[in-house]
């Protein structure tokens, strides 16, 4: 059964920012104040400083105003100018482009700069936020050592291109944007599954110190015993979102 | 053990495209000519009418002077201005980005439109493409209907947004470019795992015979006798390529 109740609202820092974006604007964003891919869209929001209004959604009801908006029922979703589109890492590039004379830039503007850091964004996606929840559903001490291995290797590969202190350098970027939740959370990783930035890599600790204290970040943040509460069904293999049922099912997160 | 040997080059309309691109040019593409992934990346080029040098590459060699282009050893890659890039959809993003001036546009030009056909590109990447490879790699009819299932379940997903004759309407794009190569292959799925255009429903029947008329696909399209070759491991589930082994350990493909 989903979780069709979690906290219902953002706190700490993240719930001013909330409160500082209850006016309506051409573009509207829902999203759960816990979920680490609305995190994604919510930081480049702030990176950028677009007006947003903010409207707080628990996807797990699927009611249905928010299904007319993503027919998939997930969050993060937005509504610009009366249309609809989803999927975090999409309304990041949404953003950009369109909000060009919004600074900075999340995306290098030279087209061989730009294409470097798609392919990093796409791993980080596809293979180090998976991972992560992965090693967090792992049951027992044998699946767990896996998980953290796997995780580590890729990691690992993410951390060799790290210029710091960002992944491009002097630039805060979507490649950052991407994992940057999963930095923000990976204490419960710590304090649950033997994880450690350190035990992972120098690069990488230095890198999430970095990562963590940027703005944006910080300005989206909610208490982190309430980020952990959260968690908690994931930690027991009993999570029902649709990203926990497919990565058990060995499918992409969808 | 992975397969040394494919058929050493392509065959057909792709041969007189790969011979009328031997010509040394700023843009390298290194190109399998049987790799579903790599025949994106070709009919962008393609599409976009870019001078480029077409170099046949054996992936499973993991030559050292492949590896120095792509450190993951795939197919798609390209050397711009002697600088490596790869990930078969980061590359049409970047022609478009680094070939502003060649016309047609793989992506609508309008912010809105653009976010939609990556919400769909994507979704072509993660779910359709390695339904597609699921299925070939079931073994037993239950499973085979299981994979089955699944793909006709996300392609009519997929169909449902269809405009006509391409995905978009008129304008043929990067979500066209991102499943044309499993359209152009899918009559092995048809010949060994009963699947059925039709089946699937008349939009995606209709869409898939518009997709694979395109000029850019039958330019680079080998015989179909040597396309089918090339899956005979994945049909005994015996392939060994990275992403044989990703899907069959559920994972992400690499
Ligand atoms: N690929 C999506 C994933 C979004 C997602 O899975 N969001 C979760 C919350 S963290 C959700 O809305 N879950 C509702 C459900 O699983 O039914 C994205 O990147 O935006
Ligand atoms: N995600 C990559 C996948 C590329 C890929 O898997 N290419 C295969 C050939 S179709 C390859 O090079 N395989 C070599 C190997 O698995 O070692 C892309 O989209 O470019």
């Amino acid at each position: 059964m989903p979780p069709t109740e979690t906290f219902p609202h953002a706190t700490s820092t993240a719930l001013s920012t909330v409160e500082s974006h209850q006016t309506p604007q051409d573009l509207i964003f829902y999203a759960g104040w816990w979920c680490p891919f609305a995190h994604r869209s919510w930081i480049a929001l702030e990176e950028k400083g677009i007006p947003y209004q903010y409207k707080e959604v628990n996807p797990f009801k699927k009611e249905k105003h928010f299904l007319d908006i993503n027919p998939r029922g997930l969050v993060p979703a937005i509504e610009y100018q009366g249309k609809a589109l989803f999927e975090s890492l999409v309304l990041c590039e949404f953003l950009e482009d369109a909000y060009p004379n919004h600074k900075p830039s999340i995306l290098p503007g030279d087209a061989y700069t730009k294409a470097h850091a798609r392919i990093w964004t796409d791993f980080a996606g596809k293979t180090l936020a998976p991972g992560f929840m992965r090693l967090l559903m792992a049951q027992g001490q044998e699946k767990q050592d896996v998980a953290r291995t796997e995780l580590y290797d890729a990691i690992r590969k993410f951390s060799a291109q790290i210029k710091g202190p960002y992944f491009l350098g002097e630039e805060f970027s979507l490649v950052d944007i991407a994992i940057a939740p999963w930095v923000v959370r990976d204490f419960i990783a710590a304090e649950h599954r033997g994880y450690s930035r350190s035990d992972v890599g120098t690069e990488w600790k230095q890198y999430a110190e970095h990562v963590e204290q940027r703005g944006s970040v910080l300005r989206t943040k909610s208490d982190l015993d309430k980020y952990a509460e959260n968690w908690v069904p994931y930690l027991k293999d009993e999570a029902q979102s649709q990203f926990a049922i497919a990565l058990r099912a060995g499918r992409a997160i969808p």
